[in-house]
């Protein structure tokens, strides 16, 4: 064997929080350890792990390792060189945690995109300046190394745009809707009692999970600071199957699509100077079926970059659970142990010095142009349409097609109708118009549904 | 800015070959130069460049390079670090320069798949002991970046198979056939006139293309030294238009699959202890509407490999081009421009050590068991269908599915008839039986054609 490859010390490992995941990265590093081993030079070894509740059985032998209740204790150790921070929450104890690791000259890999999202750059900096490494790739779709693969499979190009399927709960909820004609309400619970959405299923359902992922693949492909903030988020509890029937008419299907673009010029960070902006919107999209991610079912993830250069590039794999997650957790530890011979070396987190992720300004979404779906329940009377088609011809929004539907009420007498649209290319500001002169009206019984339509 | 990142000396590259892939590194690195000195902390430098015709009109100002004629005499150049390898062939001029390259103390970035995968563990040895990086990202799936993907994307995982669409040349004719419902042979003249396959294709519709990336991605997977020589090969110039049509009448669309798995338990190359074996072929296969690589359409190229922990992962996009080659090429050269302070650092090429590559003896593949799509083209005679169900039989093929198609002649007399049928799973071995029973018979008006059927 050569010489170069004689094994290292170990590369030791703190664990703080024990949940599924936790528990599935203390079964793969004892699965795979000597494959690892093999990869990586030198062992991966677990030294310490903590979390809330120690009595808690999680199904595996936790004896061979020490336990700190209090998980900050972990940084300070001198048997640690990696802090593993699987304990969840953008502040809080994760914050608190990630910090101190920091500080004490650990290196700190993490899952927690609610951290990164809010947190990333100030943790990126204080990574840099201690010489130690921060790594998330399980933050941004579960097993999938979609962040390596745009900070270094894709780091020669230009990126227009990124975009993707980022939270599994909703996938599986709309392709079970679109499989079963079934309604939200009713897959939810399925997806709940199946372990696919918690008990309150509002951060996923509502965007919010999603929003996190796109604002880190943001800073990762345009050098933009994290601004959660600025994401534009509708989440997927007001579609209803009559829409998912009506998409698949036109030869669609509905998939939650979290959606970042640069607005400037060779868009890399570096440029920006000032007319530079920065779009990012997690919707409901009607997606072709000549597109890849029609394609992607289940509780699937899936992320498509284009560069200036390689064109469109997918990634795509199981987006959550405790396997695909610790996947991604132990290859930034792998990544990690092959890199530090000598030392830790600083790593940039992000695909430039933290110092240089610019925050840029959002774009405002009104000068895009789109096709979308509008979607209207109104009262049945004469005269609806009318008005509806009015307000569309007054705030200049082009009619492609259009369908009325009669629903019947629960007693079979008439009931609401469902109006579905879709627009010729044109502003999203005129749609938006035209949904405001309407507004109010009582001819609608709820609030209008508008999901854009993704290109091929 | 961080002390840390202050400008580090430029990497100074000499670029062997000015095809259409050496045109676009030379336009990547000039176009998206600056983004890339953010990214890669220093710039990128192009010293030298050669090729057989300095004459050549390659579109591109190359007034600022040094010009050698003789591309071996980049390796001694005190300008250079880095030798990029676009000249082609496994042996020859392109395995001199990649020798001689690492021997100055220079690192090596090919996209010479056929280099890597006939001397890729000596080369790889080489740069170990020379402590020269050695990178191949282009070798494999053009612009996706596949072996990063496996190499450190999926490093925490044992694989048990990697199977993919790695010929874009293939996966077009066959994507135009299917959307055309056209021949082959109509369908590759018009593929050499765009541009999407070669004058002379043999190499990519006969599979040796395909073979050559497998060779590699298996060695990235499962730590096996490269053995083209073992890889099964099957092209796609038997497939009828009738094959597709009738695969579609099944559910299927025909892609040609590069697939590797390693039969043995837990296969990493460490426990490999003699019971272990590698299985590799290029076949066209039918694959399920349900299978993501149904979808891959066009000039794309797709790779899935299925890992103990990750699950599934699919990386995809463009498998060929100037600009995507060029994407991956200069994302080895960001790696490198990254991870080099201070001098060169070995740098494993596979995911082991060179000197750990196991030489796996080939998995005979009569001992799988799959379904098969069987297709013969038989004279229109009476007993023709009682002689091939019972050779079927007698060799225990359970048949699931048959049709029987004539087909008219030229002058619409009653011409050859096109039997196919789908076998239930079962051994290839009864497979290869029964149409040995089948061989030399005047019914069969031509070779049979198996193709074996992808599960979902």
């Amino acid at each position: 064997m050569n010489q170069k490859f004689e094994p290292k010390p170990p590369l030791r490992i703190a664990l703080a929080g024990l949940g599924t995941v936790g528990a599935g990265v203390i079964r793969l590093i004892e699965t795979n350890a000597l494959l690892i081993a093999r990869r990586a030079g030198r062992r991966l070894v677990i030294t310490a792990i903590g979390a809330r509740d120690r009595a808690k059985d999680r199904g595996i032998d936790l004896s061979a390792y020490a336990w700190e209740d209090d998980i900050t204790a972990m940084t300070a150790r001198a048997d640690v060189d990696i802090v593993v921070e699987l304990v969840g929450g953008a502040d809080g104890p994760a914050l608190t945690l990630a910090r101190k690791a920091i500080a004490g000259g650990k290196g700190l890999v993490t899952a927690n995109k609610a951290m990164i999202a809010h947190h990333g750059r100030e943790l990126a900096a204080l990574a840099e300046a201690a010489g130690v490494p921060l790594r998330f790739e399980a933050a941004v779709a579960g097993g999938v190394p979609v962040i390596k693969g745009l900070r270094e499979g894709a780091a020669a190009n230009a990126l227009a745009r990124v975009y993707g399927i980022l939270n599994g709960t909703c996938n599986f909820i709309l392709s079970a809707m679109e499989e079963t004609g079934r309604d939200f309400t009713d897959v939810l619970a399925e997806a709940q009692a199946r372990g696919f959405a918690e008990a309150d299923p509002a951060f996923d359902i509502e965007g919010t999970d999603a929003a996190h992922k796109l604002a880190i693949l943001s800073a990762i492909a345009f050098g933009a600071a994290p601004d959660f903030a600025s994401v534009e988020t509708a989440g997927i509890s007001r579609i209803l199957a009559a829409d998912i029937a009506q998409a698949a008419a036109l030869g669609y299907v509905i998939r939650l699509i979290a959606m970042a673009e640069c607005d400037g010029a060779e868009c890399d960070g570096a440029d920006c100077d000032g007319d530079v902006s920065l779009f990012q919107r997690v919707q409901p999209h009607l997606v072709p079926l000549a597109h890849p991610l029609a394609h992607v079912k289940g509780a699937t993830n899936a992320v498509v970059a284009e560069g200036n250069f390689s064109g469109r590039l997918l990634f795509q794999g199981a987006g959550a659970g405790d396997g695909p997650t610790a996947s991604a957790v132990v290859a930034d530890l792998i990544d990690i142990a092959r890199g530090l011979d000598a030392g830790f070396e600083a790593d940039m987190a992000f695909s430039v010095p933290a110092a240089d992720l610019v925050a840029m300004p959002p774009a405002p979404s009104g000068h895009r142009t789109s096709r979308a779906y509008i979607r209207f329940i109104v009262a049945d009377r004469p005269g609806v349409l009318a008005e509806i088609t009015a307000a569309m011809r007054d705030a200049g929004v082009s009619i492609e097609s259009l369908i009325q539907k009669g629903q019947s009420g629960p007693d079979g007498e008439a009931a609401d109708v469902l109006v579905a649209m879709v627009t010729h290319d044109g502003p999203e500001a005129a749609v938006t118009h035209a949904l405001k002169l309407l507004e109010g009206s009582p001819s609608l019984a709820a609030a209008p549904l508008v999901m854009h339509i993704l290109g091929e």
